[in-house]
């Protein structure tokens, strides 16, 4: 077999249907958010704002993150050294855990590399080590969760997306000894649809399974202390297992899992992907932990991003630029079309100075291929109105359909 | 079904096989590596002696590394902000791998979020994307890789440990025409011993299979610029992937693959664990990156790394203390016993403030318990005799078999 000659071709398919990924080479500038150099592929560089960030509240340039970052290098130096067993635990991992226990009202929590990998694990743990569990999965889970739970080998069933009526159907076809999971997002993050949180608990509780709930969209952004959708709705304690990340709101990386302690303990002791990895590096993790200490007293970062949210959508409103409404922070302009919105992005881009990466296939299903849109408190707006009027350009150069008003 | 009683079962098991892993609540104090301090569960902080650290070279407190992650994390902020492809790759991603693909003088270079997940994504995409693809897995392949080829669910062979005959047996019973790729480390880092790599190819060559090889415990520590136990012996252009890891001798965090631009691109373009994730900081970017720099030119860390084992060795050897002998830098001293290496260990730590972890199943067989030495140029000739001294008493009062000289 060829395999070079096979693996051009696939790579050669990605081209051809406009889902080849080409990343943009871009550096941040700390206390410009979101405006970053752009480094073109002649080697020039040019300013751009960034419209498409996961760093949603901005606190990727807070001070408080930056400096005590800062601080620890010069404290700990740059890396962990090791796994969490094999000396790669520092006084700031343990810190930081506390943090996110106290933050999900939880009794313990783990941190993870990544939110990925606490996904993968973290299911894949539960999953494959319970003799006979059922896992109940949202059919539109993020990929992380798909493999954790794939990786278990275990029984799974997908309910249909948000639908508690289709989870209660599927449950009550199962043998009621069986221990049962429910894994699902708080938000979703390419639709920015919210889940029926309670509503999904209470067909957990009726079939006696566990929640596993993924708020990575969602922590930092709602509830009183950044808790995410399920402390906004004051359903926390419902949840078995709530799972986040350091790396979007809370601007810096890593994921984690909250739970019981006899919960995260187990995952802790038998998570593969937990125990043989390198720790977080003691600076990331104090840099997470300061920014959520942070986030659970301020709201005014909330605050000014749901006004940004409002006023993009608007702005957009104005111009019949269709974007799927919801209830959430993301504001996806949909286009239907890998190779045109994958044209539009370039000419943001090239002619306007606007970075929004185009969402194709597989991150969303072919035929709803879009622009997600993330505004943040920091966006101005001049930024806002540039962005709507560059749109309004280009729906008009590319003769895309436009919301009836 | 009483899910928390079975979970507190299965950690009660843990804890009366002394295989229940407690971590050492560490801080790192950067330019006193090896020196840590210890936070203890009554809160009190002592000061102790890393004995089992993977920052080999202590590269993790070089002032050029610590000094540019602070720089850029002043420039660029906290996080990446995004995926790679939406808004997360930044300029210090891009120069990074082509520090990485000169390292191993290829043409591409990936980077992931740890080598763990380096190992998982690609081994797990080759394998499920290339139609009838054969792995040949070395039968003590670290846990990522064995989760990789696990989650392809392709066909798979496992040969004996760095056996080259037994490879060549499975692969002649094999169709020739499949596609075929052997998988295997060259330190193995819990015995460490190295594999034949020059014999391990002419294998793959002869069944016209791909070799992808798990550098971790090699980058920056052999070879005359740091790129491995391949490039010691002349042979990084004979293994068609190269793995290694940012977070052990380079001392930062991070993991990556190094290889022909159509394989990076198409591992690139379709391995999930690397699409969906969060980018690493652009500061761990540039600390890696200056750390490889350094490595490349600088060659007294492995000369003092190499001399530091032998004198650790050496004081062993004088004391009776049974260690394995090996062609690396690791020095696994023998215990045994779950139970006895994890007294011996917690001894260590609370009278002779020296840290050691123990190492035991599912890390190494049961059995085979044992203390995992890894000297660095940083140990003093001091901290060398009190280790020897306090192993010399331990094994003394726990009646263990000597070395016979």
């Amino acid at each position: 077999m060829d395999l070079n000659g096979y693996l051009e071709e696939r790579l050669n398919a990605l081209h051809e249907n406009g889902n080849y990924r080409v990343f943009a080479d871009l550096e941040r500038k700390a206390g410009q958010f979101p405006r970053a150099h752009r480094h073109r592929s002649d080697g020039q560089v040019e300013d751009v704002t960034v419209w498409c960030s996961n760093d949603y509240l901005g606190m990727g340039q807070h001070e408080k993150v930056t400096s005590v970052m800062t601080e620890v290098i010069a404290k700990c130096g740059a890396g962990a050294g090791g796994t969490r067993n094999i000396s790669g635990t520092n006084h700031y991992h343990v810190l930081l855990e506390h943090e996110l226990a106290d933050l999900h009202a939880k009794e313990a929590a783990l941190i993870f590399t990544s939110g990925y990998v606490s996904n993968w694990a973290a299911l894949g743990t539960l999953a494959s080590q319970v003799p006979g569990m059922i896992v109940y999965s949202d059919a539109l889970n993020h990929a992380s969760m798909i493999e954790g739970i794939r990786h278990a080998r275990c029984e799974k069933r997908i309910f249909k997306h948000n639908d508690p009526a289709d989870l209660a159907r599927l449950m009550a076809a199962d043998d009621p000894r069986a221990p049962k999971m429910v894994a699902f997002e708080s938000v979703y993050s390419m639709d920015g649809d919210i889940a029926p949180i309670a509503d999904i608990c209470d067909v957990a509780d009726r079939f006696n399974a566990i929640t596993y709930l993924d708020e990575v969209h969602a922590v930092g952004m709602y509830g009183p202390r950044g808790g995410g959708v399920a402390e906004r709705e004051g359903l926390m304690d419902r949840v078995t297992i709530i799972e986040g990340t350091l790396g979007k709101a809370f601007g810096v990386m890593g994921g984690y899992i909250t739970g019981s302690k006899t919960i995260v303990d187990f995952v802790r002791s038998f998570a593969s992907g937990f125990i043989f990895t390198t720790a977080l590096p003691p600076a990331l993790a104090a840099g997470a932990a300061t920014s959520i200490r942070h986030l659970k007293e301020s709201t005014s970062e909330r605050e000014a991003h749901k006004a940004a949210v409002a006023k993009v959508r608007a702005a957009l409103d104005r111009r019949g630029i269709p974007h799927m409404p919801n209830p959430s922070h993301i504001v996806p302009v949909m286009v239907g079309d890998a190779k045109k919105c994958k044209w539009i992005s370039d000419i943001l881009l090239d002619n306007y100075g606007i970075y929004v990466q185009p969402i194709n296939y597989p991150t969303v299903p072919v035929g709803t291929e879009r622009l997600r849109i993330t505004p943040t408190p920091f966006h101005t707006d001049s930024d806002i109105d540039h962005l709507a009027c560059a749109l309004c350009d280009l729906w008009y150069q590319c003769a895309l359909a436009r919301a009836v008003a």
